[in-house]
C-alpha cells in the first residue's frame, strides 16, 4: 500500500436531525437537510460549482424505498448535475466506502473537491422488513435461512466473547450508558436522554399510575428488568442500536484549495479499509473482526501514527459488543482488556480515550448508509471544538480515528484525521 | 478536472458466458468464471496475492437476490480477503464506475493493481420482476407510478429523436441487424444468431408445418412482421436488449507493475463520468444525453484526444435508439447524421468506425451489473487481436473508446484506452 499522492482535508460537515422521518421526509429531503448543515460550516462558503463530484453512500433504497440510482437523484437536488455522481455500498459501511474513494479521487489529481455523503431512510419499512433487509448485508443462501438476523449474529459474537474473555452484560450496559449519556448532549441524535433519565421517567410514571414502584438502585437494575427486553441472548434493547432516517455530508478538499474554504482544515492523514468473510462460519475467529485489524493496520501505516496517538474515536457501536471488540481490534487495549477500561471510565466524555461523544449508533441513531459520514461530522465538530452542549472534549484534539464496520464485520474503514 | 497522478493500464480481462443461468449459477459462480477468464489472459500470471483492492460493480442484488453486501462477498471466493472490496452503483453503469474508481484510486498511489469486475443474475425474477427492478433507476416517486418502464422511457427518446431528426423504425433496425451479426461471432453472446439466420430459421420452421411462408424480402421485413412484436412504440422487441445473467472481470494495474504482467499493457488515457437529473421530465433536451456529453468531454480533455482520433468503440445499446443517440454525443457524428454512416455501413466491422464488435447489449446480453466491465472485455480483444471467430477488425487499433450508460441516461461513464 502507497502514500496518497497529495493532500486531502476535510472543509465542512453536517448532518440531518437523526430520527424517524418517514413519511414526512424521504433521502431527498433528508440529503438536502445534511447538504444544508454541512454548507453551514464552511468558513468561507461553498457552492455547488467549487464542487467536482457527489459520492453518495447508500446501503440499500432499493429495498427500503424501491429506488436505485441515487448519485444522480441526489446530484440533481443541488445543482451538481452533469458531474460525476455515483453510489458507493458496503452495507453499515456504505459512505465509509464513499469517504475513502473520494480520498483517493482528489488524491489521483483528478477531482479538487468531493461532496461525500450518506443517506438511508429505513422507517418506510415495518421493524420486521427492516430487520429483513438488514440481513441480506449477511449471507443470503447460508446465514439468512438459517433465522440468523443481525441481533441474532451479533449475540453470537458476544457470546463467543463472553466465553473466551469472561465479558459480562454489565460490561455491556455500561457501553450504552455510556452513549446515551453522550447522545443526551447531541442536538441531532436520535434518542436525547440518558438511560438514568429514563429509568427515572419511568419510575415517575409508575408512580404517577400508582403502580408498584420497582426497587432499582442504578441503571444496571434498569436494564436487567422487563424494561429492557431480551432481543438475542445476551442482547437487550438497549445494546441494540436504532432504525433510524438520516443524512450526513463532507466535503473534502485537496491541499491546493482547501485553504480556499477554511484557514483550519482538518487533514485525513490515514485511509484503510478491510474485507472478510460475510458469514460468521467462515471465519477463524469471532471474538475480533480481520476487517477491522487490516482496515486499521493500513491507516495507521499510511498516517504513521500508532494506537497510543489517538486522542479520541467515534467506532461502530451498532449493538454494544461491537463497541468492546472495535476498541480493541484498533489497538487501543488489548484483547479481553477493554471492558476494564470501559469500567474504569477511560472511554467517557472526560476519561483519557473519548468514545462516541456523539452518543454513537446506540443513541444518536444508525441510518446505515449515513452512519460512516455522520461519523466524520463528530470529528469536524470535536476538532474544530464546535461540539453542541455539555460534550466538547476538555483538550485539544490534534489526532481522531473514525471506526466504520459493515455487516457482521465483512466490511471495514477505518480514517484518521489530524490537523 | 485534472490528470492522472500516475498512468494505469489495463493488463487482463475476461467475462462469464452470458446468458440465461439461474438457478444452476448465482452472482458467486458467475463471477467466478470471469475471474478465471480474466486470469487466462494476462500473459505473466497473476494470483490473489499480486492484487490490493477488489471493485465489484452491481446494480441491485437487493432486488434480483435479496442479497447485499456483495463487495467482501465476491472477494473471499479468491482468497482476496482482507484486501479493501466495495460495491459501485450507477444502475447500467455500475462496473464503469467501479472501473473509473479503479483508475483514481490507483492513480492515487495508493493501490498498485485491482480487479474490477461487475456481476448481476437477472433470471433469479420473472420478466415482470425484472421490468420493476430495472425501473427503480428511473424516478421512483414520478415516472415509475406513472407506469414508465424502461421501454417506455426509450420509446419516449426514440420519438423526440425521430420528431426533430426524422429518424425511422428502420433506422432502428440497422443497428439490431449489425450488433446480432457481430454477436454471432462472440461466443460469451447471450445470442448467436444473426437476424438473416433467425429469420430463415423462422421460415424453415413454417414451411415444415406446412403454414403458409411469409413473403419477407429482407431482414427489414420479418423484423415488421409479428415475429418482433412492438414492446413501446416505436420499439420493437429486437430494439431492447436481453435479460441476462453474468459477470465481468479486468486487471487494472499502475505503470511501475503493468510490465510484470504483460508487454503490452493498454493504458487508460482518458476516464469521464457525468451525471442528469433522474426523470425524464426534468431534462431540457431528450434527444441527447448529457451525462454522454460530459464525460465524453472529460475524457477526449484527459486522453488528449478528438472523436475522430477514436478508431473503433463499445456503446451502450440497451435499446437501439440508444446507440444512435451515442453515435452522437460522443461527436463521432453531427445530431442527426449517425443513422446515414449507420445506413452506410461504416459502424459495421469492417467499416470506418466499427461500433459494438462484441455484439452490444442487444446480441451479447445486458446483465446490467456487468455491462460496463464486459465492454472491456472487447477492448482488451479488439486491441490485443484476439476477438474470437470473425469479429476482429482487420486493422490495428491504437485508440478505442468505452461509453456506459445508466438508467436513462442520468449516469454515464467514458473510458478511452491507447495502446
Amino acid at each position: 500500500m502507497g502514500k496518497l499522492a497529495r493532500k486531502v482535508a476535510m472543509v465542512g460537515a453536517g448532518m440531518s436531525k437523526f430520527g424517524v422521518h418517514f413519511p414526512h421526509k424521504r433521502n431527498p429531503d433528508l440529503w438536502i437537510d445534511a447538504w444544508l448543515d454541512a454548507v453551514s460550516r464552511v468558513d468561507n462558503g461553498i457552492e455547488p460549482k467549487d464542487i467536482d463530484a457527489c459520492y453518495v453512500g447508500n446501503y440499500s433504497s432499493d429495498l427500503f424505498n424501491h429506488q436505485g440510482h441515487l448519485g444522480p437523484q441526489m446530484a440533481d437536488l443541488v445543482g451538481l448535475v452533469p458531474k460525476p455522481a455515483g453510489r458507493f455500498e458496503g452495507a453499515c459501511a456504505s459512505s465509509g466506502i464513499a469517504l475513502r474513494q473520494a480520498v483517493l479521487a482528489i488524491a489521483s489529481g483528478v477531482h479538487d473537491v468531493i461532496a461525500v455523503s450518506g443517506v438511508e431512510c429505513m422507517t418506510e419499512l415495518p421493524t420486521t422488513g427492516v430487520t429483513d433487509v438488514l440481513a441480506t448485508a449477511s449471507d443470503s443462501l447460508f446465514e439468512y435461512p438459517a433465522g440468523a438476523t443481525f441481533p441474532g449474529l451479533y449475540a453470537t459474537l458476544a457470546s463467543a466473547h463472553f466465553h473466551k474473555y469472561g465479558t459480562t452484560v454489565e460490561d455491556l450496559m455500561r457501553v450504552g450508558i455510556k452513549n446515551h449519556a453522550n447522545g443526551a448532549e447531541n442536538p441531532y441524535a436520535q434518542m436525547q436522554s440518558s438511560i438514568a433519565d429514563m429509568m427515572k421517567n419511568k419510575i415517575a410514571k409508575i408512580e404517577k399510575s400508582g403502580g408498584e414502584v420497582p426497587d432499582w438502585k442504578d441503571e444496571f437494575d434498569y436494564l436487567k428488568s422487563s424494561s429492557n427486553p431480551i432481543i438475542a441472548y445476551p442482547l437487550r434493547l438497549f445494546d441494540c442500536s436504532l432504525i433510524t432516517d438520516g443524512a450526513a455530508c463532507v466535503f473534502l478538499a485537496a491541499e491546493n484549495v482547501a485553504k480556499n474554504f477554511t484557514d483550519t482544515p482538518i487533514w485525513i492523514t490515514g485511509t484503510g479499509q478491510g474485507s472478510a468473510a460475510l458469514s460468521l462460519h467462515d471465519r477463524d475467529d469471532l471474538t475480533s473482526f480481520i476487517a477491522s485489524k487490516e482496515a486499521a493496520r493500513q491507516a495507521y501505516e499510511m498516517s504513521g501514527l500508532k494506537p497510543k496517538d489517538i486522542q479520541i474515536a467515534e467506532v461502530h457501536d451498532c449493538f454494544t459488543i461491537a463497541e468492546i471488540v472495535a476498541l480493541e481490534d484498533l489497538g487501543f487495549y488489548e484483547k479481553g482488556k477493554a471492558v476494564e477500561a470501559i469500567k474504569n471510565g477511560e472511554t467517557k466524555r472526560d476519561g483519557s480515550l473519548p468514545i462516541n461523544t456523539s452518543g454513537g449508533l446506540k443513541s444518536k441513531g444508525h441510518p446505515v448508509g449515513a452512519t460512516g459520514a455522520a461519523f466524520c461530522v463528530e470529528a469536524f465538530k470535536q476538532m474544530r471544538g464546535i461540539a453542541e452542549r455539555n460534550r466538547q472534549v476538555k483538550f485539544d484534539i490534534e489526532r481522531m480515528l473514525v471506526h466504520n464496520l459493515g455487516g457482521s464485520g465483512a466490511t471495514c474503514v477505518v480514517t484518521i484525521f489530524e490537523k
